[in-house]
């Protein structure tokens, strides 16, 4: 097949592809992200390039201008390599991506929290290392060097229960020879009762036994390298999921998967970002890779199948069916995750279509399952995942927030990394801001946390009104930007990278459609059971918001109920505090499989009311104020 | 690396081999398969050739006259390629292959005893294929594709322990759309309550799974295809084992195994000859492969590690020790063999590194281990195993044999297939012979039935003495041969090949030896029990015989001990039919484990006496005739 090279400027990266692979794809290839949002469909116009040198041929372009099109912008969606290309990519276009793993740290306090359920479970890591001193062999004896082996390991019961692969067995006569029979196995937990030895390596190396758990999110992608022996977590990496050159949301991925090869391209981006921080966590530690015997991941229904490379399809058509929920224990060599050739993959089992692994690891790690009084548990992602429930029942539902609460589809959003702006307060004379950025610094930008704050704020100084217009008021900080009014919360003196940091009139009608859909979610599912609001004993709130979340702020934008503040905890990403603590436990790998099994799903686009529930929401706090009677008190 | 075409004559056969490479294994690649008993170590003599052309490097060839040294002649294993060459193979040097899978059946009466001892288990096969009428996915439903197909999967308890691999997974979404929700599905047992789901098809394929067993000798290999459904035997084939081109007996082989490419060369001779006759069935029965879901093998331990491509280096060093006895269940592709891509293997363990799974095959299937008295089993092939015990316990050891009774490495030898002298009557006063021949054509040769019916009337007729010599008879069946004296059974005009087929006094040795061995472990086997052979109540006999075993003169030779004839019963290839009954019932599977786990081995070769016992038996029927009451009443 005719291969062409294709050059994106400014990055000056070059990458060779076949004839017809579109300029996105090709983008993507040479490392070069390029937004797209609609995921290819040419419809939200986000991935606009310019034609420097080279033939191109190109679908209808319906988005772009007479202008546009003579000075050779085009969709990169839709345009297909003809030639060699010479491609340039305006700033507006590209993703906005940090470099990968970049780190940030869970405060004290959520970490303690973590740590203590995670003490829950009996410590019994999916992967263990067991150094044996097997006694050599005698003339007496009729066993086998395996059955030796097998005799020296602990807890195996009954007999034949623990397998052996051929690649180990190959190995295993001249290995016990030359180490003198001091060896160590690695046993990798397969079914209840069953383990697979993955590993036999000369000398004791029980101690070097690494393992990393991954929430997999639809924007962003955090993992955590854990010791396996002590518990203790090594590192915290996070990235956008490179996916998001494909469509920011889950519909525009699945719609995307169905391309050719686009499901194999979505497959290796999201394992390509797990290898990258894979291979962090490993150089930064100085761990031999083949140490790292185990990962474990938690996702949305979605994101589990798009990384095992299972095709998506019918997530999206009614009846919306996955075709999966829960897999058994994998190789993650099968999926492509560069750790031990032999090491285990496992991910947290999922519910439904819409409410995924990360919300099994999130009810897990919140202990939700256990809860004697009525809790609801909120997952604050991309899609906002509700779960209402106790040790008696568990009902779940989801909504489609969109990402803003990511920091992503927002114009000065980012992930919740140094550099965030997480607290915003706003003198009411003034409107001077007071900015509390993560690590300290100069801000960059604003995470989840920090807009909930800065609506809350804007709402409290009359910035805007409860429909989230901003007001006329003579102030240097309120001006006319290219997107309507906007607000300047950092100006470019300020600000990390010299840019004015604002709040845009479609930054805030983006968060309030968000905290409108995750309201009335809660809402109708509170309903669904015949329950009101005052019969909640406990809030759980997670999500990727950043270490921090005023909850009065949560509730005074109407993105939370209006109930006792002490009810509220705020629990960080539980996911991937879920799916740690199933690194470290079967036992909690079990209790996730019963969780996901127990919960029961109601689909809220078959829910009476729910639009309606949903319109009502769309207001800064509620077109209803009688739902929020501490709100209207504060006479906002 | 350089590279050299070796052609073989009168083959024509030509192969490209890098340099260096040996002739011997050029020619196994070449399909030309030459005779080499001692493995390669240049001292039987067997591999000579001819170079026609070309140049090599030979080692030391000590074996060879100064004669054939002039004339080209070089010994195959020790000469390797330097140049293009061109190599004559005369007949002598080749192995006695036929084509493989030429077939032979079961007479019936062995048939029925081996369906009866297959009755014992419930039918439960390895594989099972199972039609599923899928509901269509509903809105009130979160189950995903996998579970509603799991559902309705019987027998599956507890959940979770049906795995399904991600090849599978990832094409089911379209697969049960496709197929109207109508499929079938093979589940394959790996363990006791787990089970993998190997294949999803469309429609119902249920009736069509099948199975192959295999008994893997040192000689021989014999394959049966099974229906899995129906339990029936849907044919039978066996072959030379191809490896015998490195070495007629374990030793060799286990020393060729520590050749550059010696163990890889050994594993693809055996897994060609299985392919071969997997190839041959399917063809013959009209099969999809794919419909070929489980092979089941029973073999020596050694044929085991080859099968598997496992080192087998400690098994001939003291204190022997196998690498494995038990592997769990592989898939079929992890060894090379050619079924169903998901498809099993499950190996018949073993008990020790002289005892392997083809002697736990044959307890298994002769009930041996349900006996309420005192049972000996015997199984003669390349090796010779005995096991004695009842319910209760069970005792075993081996004997090195030799392959005489399977029709190898005696000079009209043949295996028990079409053509092969099973039964021979000798009318004692003019010499004539009577030969009873399978399939009742003309004889090609003499199996390992007819050597000791041969041997046992040449006694009777005073033709050889009690140490096995050929008498001064003036007879035209006696003459003087290449080899020493010989005894005519057929002349050429009265055979198939139209060659005299004869009994050599070489040959005679050889058996003699060859019984020697199996009577004295069976009797230092008894002594260590501190009992006697009139306690013994049964005796059956396994092995490759062929369908016919004249157990009377069995006694006459001294192979077997001198009780009453009612005792013995002739099972025939015992190892066959214990696979076959492990390939149609996990129950079976079950047993086999147990009975390889309780079976106690003694190794005879540091058992006081059995040196003595040995030496003491090679005569016809042995040395003290005391031992041989009814015999020495014959007064042969």
């Amino acid at each position: 097949m005719e291969r062409f090279r294709v050059t994106f400027y400014p990055d000056n990266k070059t990458v060779e592809v076949e004839k017809d692979r579109t300029i996105l794809s090709a983008a993507l290839s040479a490392g070069v992200y390029i937004a797209s949002h609609c995921g290819g469909d040419g419809v939200c116009g986000r991935c606009k390039v310019i034609l420097k040198k080279g033939r191109v041929s190109a679908q209808s372009q319906g988005m772009l201008s007479e202008k546009e099109r003579a000075e050779g912008v085009c969709l990169a969606c839709l345009t297909a390599v003809e030639d060699n290309l010479e491609i340039e990519v305006p700033a507006s276009s590209r993703l906005n991506l940090e470099a990968p793993g970049a780190e940030y740290s869970l405060p004290e306090d959520v970490e303690t929290l973590q740590a203590t359920a995670q003490d829950l479970f009996v410590h019994s890591p999916l992967a263990t290392k067991i150094f044996l001193n097997i006694p050599e062999p005698k003339l007496e004896e009729k066993l086998s060097d395996t059955e030796r082996l097998l005799q020296q390991v602990p807890f195996i019961e009954p007999p034949g229960h623990l397998h052996m692969g051929l690649s180990v067995l190959r190995g295993l006569s001249e290995l016990l020879r030359a180490s003198d029979w001091k060896v160590t196995v690695t046993l990798a937990k397969k079914h209840e009762g069953v383990a697979e030895l993955i590993n036999v390596e000369p000398g004791d190396t029980s101690q070097r036994n690494f393992g990393i758990c991954f929430d997999i999110g639809t924007t962003t992608l955090s993992g955590q390298m854990v010791d396996l022996n002590s518990k203790k977590v090594l590192g915290t990496k996070a990235t956008y999921n490179k996916q998001a050159a494909f469509g920011s949301d889950i519909i525009t991925r699945i719609m995307y998967a169905r391309n050719k090869n686009g499901l194999e391209e979505l497959h290796r981006a999201v394992v390509d970002d797990m290898n990258e921080i894979i291979r962090e966590f490993v150089r930064d530690q100085a761990i031999d890779l083949n140490d790292v015997t185990c990962v474990v991941c938690s996702g949305n229904t979605t994101m589990m199948h798009l990384l095992l490379r299972v095709d998506p399809t019918y997530i999206r058509k009614e009846p919306y069916t996955p075709v999966f929920n829960s897999v058994g224990m994998l190789r993650a060599a099968e999926a492509g995750i560069l750790i031990n050739p032999r090491g285990l993959l496992a991910c947290v089992p999922g519910v439904a279509s819409y409410v995924g692994g990360d919300i099994t690891a999130g009810v897990l790690s919140s202990g939700q399952y256990e809860e004697e009084g009525l809790t609801v548990f909120i997952d604050i992602g991309t899609n906002g995942e509700i779960v209402l429930g106790n040790r008696e029942f568990l009902v779940c539902a989801a909504a489609s927030a969109g990402p803003a609460f990511e920091g992503s589809g927002v114009s000065c959003g980012m992930r919740a990394a140094r550099g965030a702006i997480q607290k915003v307060v706003i003198n009411s004379k003034d409107l001077s801001c007071w900015l509390g950025v993560i690590g300290n610094g100069r801000p960059s930008g604003i995470c989840g946390s920090g807009y909930i704050d800065a609506i809350a704020e804007m709402l409290c100084a009359g910035v805007i009104d409860k429909n989230g217009k901003i007001r006329e008021i003579d102030n240097p900080r309120i001006r006319q930007g290219e997107l309507g009014k906007e607000f300047v919360l950092a100006f470019a003196s300020q600000s990390a990278e010299g840019k004015d940091i604002v709040i845009t009139e479609p930054d805030i009608e983006n968060l309030k459609r968000a905290k409108a859909a995750i309201y009335s979610a809660i809402s109708v599912l509170v309903r669904h059971l015949d329950l009101d609001f005052s019969r909640i004993d406990k809030v759980f709130i997670a999500g990727g918001f950043g270490t921090y979340l005023n909850t009065e702020n949560a509730v005074r934008i109407g993105l939370l109920p209006d109930i006792s503040r002490e009810k509220f905890s705020f629990i960080g990403n539980s996911s991937l505090s879920g799916s740690r603590q199933v690194l470290l436990s079967w036992e909690a790998m079990r209790r996730a499989d019963q969780i996901a099994r127990k919960m029961n799903y109601v689909e809220l686009s078959v829910e009476p009311g729910y639009m309606d529930e949903y319109m009502a929401a769309l207001f800064f706090p509620h077109t209803d104020l009688g739902l929020f009677p501490t709100v209207r008190q504060q006479k906002i």
